[in-house]
Parts: C-alpha cells; sequence; structure tokens
C-alpha cells in the first residue's frame, strides 16, 4: 500500500482506468480493432481476424509477466504483442501471422493511452459538471451577500460573494470547454508501423487507418505522430490549469479561513479539520489539499513542454518513456482535486455576518474616495482631497469611524446631509456589477449546461 | 550592453515591442480609450476626453522616471497615471479629474500587456508563415529523396526526406492555428476597476469595456479576469510548443549532421559554424540555437502554471507581478527560434548521396524482414524466420551483404529470383506511405495558406 | 530601454558584471593568463606572452561586432580569438601564433563565466551580509514582542516576532554557508582544449592548468568537465534557496500586512504603497517583488537540472548554449531580491499593540488546551475535557471570554483562583522557547559574522 | 497493480521504505522515542513511557484505516495519534495522557520522512558505490582504447574511451559526496510542538529535544523548521543530479550506439532490445530508460524548490502537503536508475575495433591542424594554414586520405619523411591527457572507496 496520503492525491476510478491491467485490455482493443480493420479491407483473412479479436476479448492475461518482460523488451507492447502471437497460435497457426501486422509498438501503446484517455477526459468532464453546478448553486445563493473585496491582500472596496464565486466559475467553464475541444481534436489514433511510413500495408494504409480511428473514436490525424508530441503538451497544459484554477479556489478559501478573517469555513462534517486541544481552529482541509495539487501538476506539465525537442527522428529513445506516467498522473491529480473542490463547494459555511463586519474593520476609509467624488462638485478637487485626507488621520486618532466624524464637520454637513453620507457608507451601494458580472456567469453557465 | 549572446535568444522586433516606450505608449492608448469610451456614453465631457487624448499622443515622455517610480509605488501604473494626471492638468485643470476615471492599474498594465501582445503574434504569425512555405519548398524538393528513418537512434525502415520534413511541417501547422485561435479568444480586454466591479461608472460600466473592446481590437471577456489567469498559461504554453518543436527540427539537424551521419548541413554561409582548425567540420549552429532556445522556454511557461493558485483573491501580491517579464521573454525566444530556423530550413544542405549511402550501412540487413514475408508462403513462417535469421548472422561473417548471400542459396533463388531480390532490396519500394503523407501535409499548408 | 519593470527583478552591479564588456574583459583575463601560464612553463616565449597579455588589457574592444559575429559562429570565443589573435599580429606576428593556444571555445566561455560568477557571489554575499545584520537587529529588537503564531493560516499558540524573524535568520544563514561552500567548490577553472585530452600542450598540460587555476583564483577541477554540469547546477540551486527563503519571508510579511491583521507595515517612506485614494491602504510593495522574485527563479534553476543528460559527448550541440544567460540572471534576480529584503527589513514598521489585540481575538480560546491541562490533575481526564469543550461553545454563545466565563464555573474556581487562571490566560506564559530559540540563532548568526 | 511500465521508474526496496505501513513504523518509531526521550528527562513517568514504547511496537496496525482517516483530518498524524492514544489507553488510562505529548502532526510527520530518507539514502549510497565499482573497472579495461571525442556531436579529436567513462565517474564521485554530506547535515530531527516552540515542555524542550536526535541518529536543528525547508529542496536537488548525471551517461551510450556509430552495445542478455523482424537492430533499453528517469526528475526537484515561499508562517496550508510524495517519488526514480545504470556498465560490450574504424572516417582530416603545426617552424604559419587548407579540399576530391596526398606534396616531404607523417596521423599520438586524467578520476575513486 502506498504511502498514507495516497488517497489525498489520487482518484480511485483514474487509477483504476491506468492500471497494467486496463492498459492491457485498451492495447487488446487496438489490436482486436486493426486485425478487424485489416480484414476489412481485404488486407487478412476475416477468419484470422474473428481468432485474434476472439483471443483479444479473453479475460486472462498474465499482467504481472508483461510487466516484468517490460524491463527486459524496453517497452510493454513487445511482450503484449508475443504473448498474443503466441496465444492466437494456439487457436490457429496462420492466424498468429497477422497478429499486430503492419503497426509498431509505439502504435499500441499511444493508442492505448488515447484510449484510456477518452475515459479519463469523460469522467473528469462529468467531475467538472457536478463542480460548475454546484459554483452556480452557491453564486446564486450569495449573489447579494456583502463582502470585501481584497488587492494585494489588503481591504480594497466591496463585492458580494456571488461575485467571487463567479470568477471561479467563469475560469472552470473556459477549462472545461478546453478539455472538451481536446477531447474532439488532440485524441488521435496512432497508426504508422515501424517509421510512421505504414510501408508493410501497401496503398490500403489510409483506408485501414481510416477504420481504425472510426471503431475507436479517435480523430484521425493527418500523419503519424511518433516524434511530434505537441497534442499531449496540449493536454496536460489544459488539464494543469484546471488543478492551478482549483487551486486559486482553494487558496482563497484558506485565505478567508484565517482567524482574522473567518468569513467562511469548511463543513464540520465528522470532526473534519477540528482540533479538541484547540477548540477555536477548524482547519481548511480540503482547501489544503487543492493548494497542494496545484503545487504538483505544473510541474508533470512543464516535464511533457521540456520533451518536445528530445523526440529523435521517428521515435525517441527516452523522451517518449518518460512520457508514460505523466499524463495518467495528471488526469488521477486533477479528478482528485475535483472531488475536493465539489466536497468544498458544497458544504462550505459562508458567515455573511463575518463578512459584514469585516467590511467596517476600516471604519468607513475604505469609502473615503467616494466621500472626495461626492464633494469635489461643491468644494473643487484639492480642497475636497484635502479635507478628506486630514479626516482619514483625524478620525482613527478620535476614535471616530469616518462617517461619524464627518458629520461634525460643517464643510461637509452643508453639502451632505445624514442621509446622503449613509448611502455614501453603505457598502451595499458600492459594490458596482457585482451582481451583473454573476448574473452574466450564471447565464454562461446555464446556456452551457444546457447545450449539453 | 547585454551579454554576448543576447542576439542569439532575442528578437529585436519583439524587444522593440517590449521596451519601457512601447509599453508607455500601450498604457497611453488604454487611458485614450478610455477616457473616449467613458465621453461616448457621457460619464465626461467630450472636451476632457479630447484633452486627455491628446496628451496620450504626445511624444515626450519620461519613461526612466517612470522606471524609477515603479520600484516605489509597486507597479508602473500608478507613476504613470500620475504624471499623465499632472501633464493634463497643465492644461485643464477639469480634465484632469478623469484621466484613468473608473480604472485601476491592473486595467491598464495587463491591457497594456494584451496590446503588445497583439502586436507581437502578429510578428510571429508572419515568422511562422515564411517558415512554414520554406519548409514546404523543402518538402516538395525531397518528397521523393531516400533516407533512414530511425527509431531509438537505431537505422530501422527507409523513408524519404520530404516526409521527415512534413511532420515538421504538420507540428507547425498546428502550432500556428493554436497561435491564430488563442489571437483571437486569450487576447481580452481587462477593465474592472479596483476590485473587478466598475463599481465607479454605474450602470454605464458595459457600454464603456464594450466600447473599449472594440476600440483596442480586444476582446470582450465576460467578467474581469484580475485573478483569473488560465488565457496567459494557455497562450504561454501555446509559445512553448512553437519553441518544442522548433527544438525538435533543430535537434534532428543536429543528429543528421554528425559525422558520421553527414546526412544535411547548415548553410555554409561566410564561414558559418567553420573551423579553421578542423576542415573537417561544419559544426551546427542555428540547430543549436533552436535546441538551446527550446531548453529555456518550459521554465517559462511552467512558472506561469504554477502561479495561476498564488493569485490571491481580487489581485494578487507577487504572482500577478512575477508574470510581467515573461510572456515578452517567451516571444522574444520564440521569435528568436524562428529566424533561426527559417535561416537553417533556407540554406540547409542535403546530401543525397550520403543518405543513400547511409541505407546501405547494414549491407541489406533492414530488408530481412521483406524477404522473409516474401518467402513465407513458399517456406511457411518459421522456416523462412529461420532462413533468414541465419541469413542475417551468416552474411556479414563472410563480409557479404545479405541480398549477395541470398543469392548463393538454394532455398531462396528457387522461390525469388534475381530481379524479384533486387526488389525487395531496393529502398525506394520500402518507403510505404511516405510521399502520401508528404503530398496530404502539403495540401493542408497549401489550403491554409489559401485561406488566408 | 527594457521594461518598466525591469529595475524590480535586477540589479545594476551584478548587470554590470555580466554585460558583454564584462564577458570581453574576463576572457580576455582568460587569455592573458593563458599565455603567462603557458610561457611560465616554456610552452611559449616569454615575449610572446607579454604582447598577447599587453593585448588583453587594452581598453579597446568592438564589443558590438563580437556579438554580431557570435550568430554566425555560434559562440562568442571564436570571434573574440580572431579579434585578439589580429590584434597581436598587429604588434607581433610570431606571438600571433600563440593565442589561446592549446585551448577550446568552452574553457574561455566556461572559466570567463566562473570569474564573473566570482564577482557576483561576492557582491551577494555581502549583500546576504546586510540582511542577515538587519535580521539580528530586528529579532534582538523583538526578542520578546508577543503575537500569535499560526498554522495553516489558523491562530494556533503565543509565539515572540523575534522567534519569528530568528526562523528566516536561521534560513539565511544556512543559505550563506552554502554559498560560501560552493564558491571554494564549484567555482573551477575549465582547461582542457578541444576534447577535453589538452592533447596540444603534450606533459606541460597540468603545470599550466595549476598556474591558471592560482592565477585566476579557481579551484582546480580532477578533469575538464565541458559536459558534465552538475557544479552549475547546485550552485543555481543554491541560489534559487536564497530566492525562495526571501520569498517565503517577503509571503509572511504580505500575510502580516493583511488589513484583517495588520501586524507590520512596510516603511512609508516617500509614499510607497500608498494610495491617496485609499487612505487606509498601505500596501506591501518590497514584499510584494520578493513573493514575484521567488516565483521566477525555481524556473531558471528547472532548467539546468534539466539540461544536464542532455550534454552530449565531450561538448553540447545546444544544452550548453541554453545555460549562457541562467547564471546570470539567477544572480541579477537574487540580488534584487536581496536589496528589497535589506530594505523591507530595515523599514518594517512593527505594530507590538495590534500583536497584542490579535492575540486575544479568539476570546481566550488559544488557552482551552491550558485550562483543560491544569483541570486534569483535579478532575481526571475525561471530565476535565468535557467542562472546558461545553464552556469553550457557551462563552463565545454568552458573548464572554473564555476566563470571564469559567470565572463564573464553580467546578474551575474551587480548584483554579483569579490568580492561577490569569496565567494561564497570559499569552507572555505560553510562548515556550521562542526566546531561548532566538537566542540560539542569533549566537550563530554572531558566531558566523565573527568567523568571517 | 500500476501501469505496466511501474518497474522501469521504480525501485521496490525505496518502494518498501515508503508504504503506508512503514509510514506508520516510521511515525511510531519517533512515538516511542519521544514519549523515553521525556521520561528520561523526568516529564513522564517511566512506566507511561514504556507502556507507550510496548505499544509503538505492535505490529497490528489499521494501516487502511489511518489511510482513510486522512482523508478527513487533513494529516496521517492526526489518526495515527488517535488511534496510538486509543490503544495505549486500553492497557493504561494514565499513560494514554502522555501519548505525542508536547509534539504537533508535522513533528511526527516530518521524523518520519527523515527516518525514511535515512533508509532510503543509506540504500541509494550502496547503489552508487556498486555503480561507482563497475564504472572503475570499465574506465581500468578501457583506458588505452582509442576512439573519437566529439563536439557538437561532430567528430573532433582521439580520447580514449576510459577517458569518456572517468568523465562519468568523476561526475559521479561529486554526486556520492554530495549525498553523504547531506545524509549527516541535512536530515534533522523535526520538534517544535504546535507552533514550533515547544510551549508545553517548559525549560525541558531543549534537553528532549537532544534525546530524540540522539535515539533518531538524526542531526539536531538550531531551532525547528517547519516553515523553512531549504534542507529538503537541497537534498532534492542532490537527487536530481544524480539522475540528470545518469541521464547523460544513458544519452552518450544511446548516442554510441547509433546504427551509424556502433561503438558500444548493451548486453544482449535474453533478447534485451532485440527484435527479431530487424536483425541489425539493437535497442538501447536502460540507457533509454536513464534518459526518461532523468527527464521525469527536474520536475520533481522543482516542485520543491517552488514551493519554498509557499510555506506560511509557522505551518503551511498546502505547500508542506505537497511535498510529501515527492522526496520519496526522487528517492524511486534514482534507484530504479542506478539499477539499469549498473546493468548497463557491466554488461556494456564495447566495439574497439568500430572505434578504430570512425577514427578513420574523415579519411585524416581531423589531424589537419597538427600537420599545419608541425609545418609551421618551416614554412612560416600562412604557407603552412594553407597549404593543409588546399590539402584538405583536394585529398577527398581526389579520393585520397589526407596523409597519403601529404605524401606525395614535395613542399611538405622536404620537410616531414613518412614516419614523421605517419606519427602525426596517428590517434594513439594524439589523446593527449585521456590516460592522465582517467588515471587521476581512478585515484580518487580508490581514496573514495578506502575511506569508507
Amino acid at each position: 500500500m502506498p504511502g498514507l496520503s495516497h488517497l489525498l492525491f489520487t482518484n480511485a476510478t483514474i487509477e483504476g482506468l491506468f492500471t497494467a491491467e486496463a492498459q492491457v485490455r485498451a492495447m487488446l482493443r487496438f489490436e482486436q480493432a486493426l486485425a478487424q480493420a485489416e480484414a476489412a479491407v481485404g488486407l487478412l483473412p476475416a477468419a484470422a481476424a474473428a481468432v485474434i479479436a476472439a483471443e483479444c476479448q479473453q479475460p486472462d492475461w498474465d499482467v504481472a509477466a508483461l510487466a516484468r518482460q517490460t524491463l527486459l523488451a524496453g517497452n510493454p507492447a513487445i511482450p503484449l504483442v508475443k504473448m498474443l502471437t503466441q496465444r492466437v497460435a494456439q487457436h490457429d497457426a496462420e492466424a498468429a501471422k497477422y497478429v499486430h501486422f503492419g503497426a509498431t509498438s509505439q502504435d499500441v501503446l499511444d493508442t492505448a493511452l488515447m484510449l484510456q484517455l477518452q475515459s479519463a477526459l469523460a469522467f473528469i468532464d462529468g467531475q467538472l459538471n457536478e463542480l460548475l453546478g454546484a459554483l452556480a448553486t452557491l453564486a446564486t445563493a450569495h449573489r447579494d451577500t456583502l463582502m470585501m473585496g481584497r488587492t494585494l491582500l489588503q481591504q480594497a472596496r466591496p463585492i458580494t460573494f456571488g461575485y467571487k464565486v463567479a470568477g471561479w466559475l467563469d475560469a472552470l467553464l473556459r477549462a472545461r470547454e478546453r478539455l472538451a475541444r481536446l477531447r474532439a481534436e488532440a485524441l488521435v489514433l496512432q497508426f504508422g508501423g515501424a517509421v510512421g511510413t505504414l510501408a508493410t500495408l501497401g496503398e490500403q494504409g489510409p483506408a485501414v487507418a481510416a477504420h481504425l480511428a472510426s471503431e475507436l473514436q479517435l480523430a484521425a490525424p493527418l500523419v503519424p505522430w511518433h516524434g511530434q508530441r505537441d497534442r499531449l503538451v496540449e493536454l496536460a497544459a489544459a488539464l494543469g490549469i484546471v488543478a492551478g484554477t482549483l487551486g486559486k479556489l482553494g487558496h482563497d478559501v484558506v485565505l478567508l479561513m484565517q482567524t482574522e478573517v473567518g468569513e467562511v469555513r469548511e463543513s464540520a462534517a465528522a470532526g473534519k479539520g477540528g482540533s479538541s486541544a484547540m477548540p477555536h481552529k477548524r482547519n481548511p482541509v480540503a482547501a489544503t489539499f487543492l493548494v497542494a495539487i496545484a503545487g504538483r501538476t505544473p510541474a508533470l506539465v512543464g516535464q511533457l513542454l521540456a520533451a518536445l525537442p528530445q523526440h529523435e527522428h521517428e521515435r525517441a529513445a527516452g523522451a517518449w518513456h518518460a512520457e508514460w506516467d505523466t499524463l495518467p498522473a495528471l488526469c488521477s491529480l486533477v479528478a482528485a482535486a475535483l472531488t475536493h473542490a465539489t466536497d468544498l463547494v458544497r458544504g462550505l459555511e459562508v458567515d455573511a455576518d463575518r463578512m459584514r463586519h469585516n467590511l467596517d474593520l476600516t471604519q468607513g476609509l475604505i469609502f473615503a474616495e467616494d466621500v472626495t467624488a461626492a464633494l469635489m462638485p461643491h468644494l473643487g478637487k484639492t480642497a475636497a482631497h484635502q479635507l478628506i485626507e486630514t479626516a482619514s488621520r483625524e478620525a482613527p486618532r478620535q476614535g471616530l469611524a469616518l462617517q461619524a466624524y464627518l458629520r461634525q464637520q460643517p464643510q461637509v454637513t452643508q453639502h451632505l446631509n445624514n442621509m446622503a453620507l449613509s448611502v455614501l457608507f453603505d457598502p451595499a451601494h458600492a459594490t458596482g456589477l457585482s451582481q451583473y458580472f454573476t448574473d452574466q456567469v450564471l447565464a454562461r453557465f446555464h446556456a452551457s449546461a444546457a447545450s449539453i
């Protein structure tokens, strides 16, 4: 059993899609589809294809032996093809000649990876969809919940919590569209034979490739891509962006959960994050995991990108091998993050009172600019500015909120009565387009959800 | 003057687009467009907007002072807005009140970056187009030039040089389309005010934003993105892929230029790569630079990706600042690589004789599989296999090419006459779909070129 | 002029050490020392060495021409050696034959880099020393200043501010020692000739190398290291650790400067970080730059590390070239960070009152564990625990501090009188070894300072 | 079962050291040593410590439950301490109060990691030692085996194969020393309690820490390092350098195994790397894995480095968690690489004839510089140069080796007779200090081996 923290950083479904057993099944799907495609265009007898196909569907493969033989062979396709050939030969020596016909190790390994990614990305899309739904619910519920906006971690101006959530939602909507596009474009068949020229198949090559792509529901590339790995990098980057965006969400939550801020809390399910010794603490848990996962994914993306120039000639000696575990690991990390994020968002306890309270922390100083603007037409810019600058310094010294202080200043009150001042100091009047933007993002979410 | 190797890793045009002077101009374009957009919707007097606009177009800005003040202010927008306000005030005190109205530092800095990227990516697109043309010419010229295909750096099966070039071209066509899509989607206006809510503008916010986006020819985002930086990461990844793909091209050339391979050479212009001490050497130069640049770009992409979760709340304290130089540096590295690549491709000396010679290095062993296949119908699989396995071991021991050895074996000659053997050992019959794939990629290039 | 933010991310002294001019000077120092070393062992006439040496000290080098020629030659040493040879030849044709005798491009370029790093690291050591002094002063001044310790950004238990500063100081003391060790071990001469065998020099090779190393004050490696670049990686990692440690310092300061925390502020020098519109804001500036720089350095370290396996055979085609700008850039970023950090530390305004105030935010809940421990001997573990758990829930509901609530509970007061409770709730009694650890680190600082 | 390629990238021994079970054992070692250390200084009754210690040595821990509870608790220490407390309580309720006394989660987790790293690094040191021995044997055997040195992948000047091996050996000797130093310096106890101040232990803190460090054979740090993670980064970098250096070895072997070079081969054990279809191929296998592993490690190092500034205050929310799997993964990758490398080096087939043959590929042009130098005293520099430049162009045109051509030139033969020319063209006279440097490195290896 791997380390105690394994469950935090992995997703069981994704791990299941990338076990040795699943990899063998994906490779056999390729071999079966290959034999059938070649039979369809007449390159091999239908009977031989049937025997190969039948064998590919058998459940009893010695996966452990394949893993061991990979160490000597240099890649997992060599022992698999050998084992398949032997098994087919036990039924039909003639058919055994056609196993893997015209294909090369990288064809079966790359295509198997694509098939596994197909499943993994479909699963991740489902997770994303759930999370988006949870975020939309949260944004809707808190469309009007007032809170401070913060820049450089300084209180700046009021926003609504719905607006903050809409920012997360907007980025994740883009992330989902990005992945959807790549599922259609970047999951492509690999089929080229030894050096990518399909030399063994003669003129039937393109027809076989077309059959294969169609059967495996993969896009058909213009040419084999044994040495051109940009699609994998683009996919990795898109997954890395999901993790990074969830990391930002988690980081924001960690910051909002600070004892001194206290505006949200993770749900207290089953003592989660609690501390019997320190009853005041509610530690971020899922949010912490989101930050941690976002800290681990960029390296994996960077590795694939850095490998691009190392793919020598028609197949790389090392750069290709270095890829094998990377996209699976990325998918698992991202899926783990999506689970944490959905748990977090669904259970998030929002303390609207504390948010409101924090809006008053500066005793009205955050509205100094608004009062200045309101006084300008009456006093001119310079005088208005100086007056409020002085007031902003003096009010705290006298232990007064800025509004209370200003109500004592005739220069102010002759132009702005108490009601006018109240409006200027009311955060609900200062959130600008918070709700408008929230509504825009929610509309886009609903349109996107409807279109699927 | 920066280090002696500066010119290798930079592009003068791109550097020109990202100087302090150019940055100031881009920031002033934003400020001008902002005033005009706000005047258009009635938020400020047309006269004030005209004064501001006029000042933004003045040429005499103390850029060095702005750079110095950036150190204290924390970002370049603060001193620029201050300087602009002072300059406008000298003409019209009233107008000065409206400078930068409703905007925040990050609005002007992010939008200025977008404007600079707009120019940089247009330039890079032109470079890519030139390179693609050069590659298409090269692929066309060598559509039928025979050479060895190599996997794991071992000779494998024949291809044509055109096919190898088509592989580079195919990846770069994708790279160009990727960048074209991102120019349309990822170059977006930033405009949100202090915390992204456009609070100062009231209900006119969306209208002003629309005017601004249209005037600056940037896409309009659904919401401000001060803390959501995924588009920049996607753009960086696309640029990194260009560099990585060019690095693969360079790496392939370095390998083909090896003394022991000698199939291509960089042009010998003006003693390039030559060595008076070692007359036999023709060092790769541009190819080496391509590898070097591809070694430097992934780190920059990774930096932006790793920063995603660090963008706190409505504006980051550090993660945003860390971005500033990164996309400019990436653009310059990529543009430098494109220049090196185009020079390299245009001047590439292809030694078709040496390619042909290298096809014979294994004395026919690369065709062992073909002969086995040809003998199978006559001898059965096992016997054919054993015969050729023995032959492959014996021929080299006797100092014979495999074909010559087989011509002495009655078991072979009774089924395959000399002419049949000649065909089997003719690399020109073994290139499979090399030409077909080359034609496919060229057709796509021409279609893509026509569509622009 | 580079972008407006250039000054934030660079150090002028370091930039001066890595200009093209400085690089030429460093290369000429190598060539001069080489000629003199070879003359010393009799490999070339003393007169020739004198002419070469004299020419190397001339001030008038056409650096721009060398930079341009580097593009064609592939590296800067080729045109420099050519230019030096021509210049020497104008004085003494015989001497010109001995220029660069037995050396190769990489010898002069690597050694020049080492000489430049020698100066850069000495400068950085001086900066580090200054910063350490400033930190020691700060830790001493606030050895007893009470504040909250925070884990997972939750208030946990009291510490002193001196203890927090001591943590920064401790890591930076290690960082300085690490760099000092590497200055002695990792700054080594490169001298091997074409393939590292000093073939041209015959048996005098080792003697020349020893002279060179001694003259240039560089360590002498066991063998040339054209293709083994681990020392550069170790050096880069050590520099990256400095930046990362300063980033942690900056990040801590950013967090302490939050409006809701407000325990420290950057100095208000000349409107630094201020905002006329928002009088309550004091933005982190230097702290933000520290975070930003720490966000940029890991990529540079990673690049050098990733390049290790790409250094082919006796000299790399690309991996070497990719290194050229990287250590200079790292040095400049680190030196910029050190300047920001020293400014920050020296000017830091510590609000001990706010720190004390924040200790009371949880109304005594942070001491619940202590009271439980104090009651255990009287009530048993379970009862003590339940009592305090209830109290921790009830006290906030009644709007009472925990201590005030407990003074009303007979179960408590019969065992702990008011004075005993006061002590338990006094943060000054809860800082544990804060002062002890601070003293330990300060002692180490003083010992380290004394030893230099 | 993980993917089929799992065995390539992992080491079973290292994986065994980092299982959940091993982690639990390491955590219990800490808890046991803690109780005993605290008993030793009188902080808890000896009897209680004995009960705790006995329980820590029990074999039956529900590791799966701990892994599950980690998800809710946020880290593995919380459920472990809870479980240990419950188990101890079943024997002795009083003793249960003292479990984990004064410690915090991060103390036990960080120290457990250190204990696991202690074992892992000892194992890796043993592996390194074996590899160094194999390399020393190889360098000794081929001390005088002539081969071409290559720069920028161009043939440059002769070296010996022993010299090339000595280059690998030299870098790995440094790598081993680096790790040995870090085992002594960087493996340190973590013990600070909640915020690192050991507040619960009173003045006994330092004594307990000293006992603990001594018992666990870990270095004692000056202060707790919950938020200062530089030692882990330094360790990661040192491991990354091992992988990178092995990657260079693997890369060199891949290049030497190229069909067109053919100077070495991996051992042909059990069909390793062979291809029945392509009898001429001997694919690199172990060398390929070395390149692949070196492609994966830099990302892990970079991740730890990039996290340094993210360790907030007295314990990080995310950055710490992101570390947990990284050093274990690095150790496993490095150990896997060491196994591949030792297999590779021990089985390497060196084709000295092919090396000798490749020295003649340029038909003597590689010696042009030597002949020029030999003619200079007779003809002057310019004339000698021109003569050989012409000869280097003409000889190939006439299909002659340079030496044969020169024997026909009276200008040459009047100064250099056939014997003199033979010497100039003898690669054995051109290897310079190849053997000297090899001997130097071997001497250092033997000294280092003797010192252990």
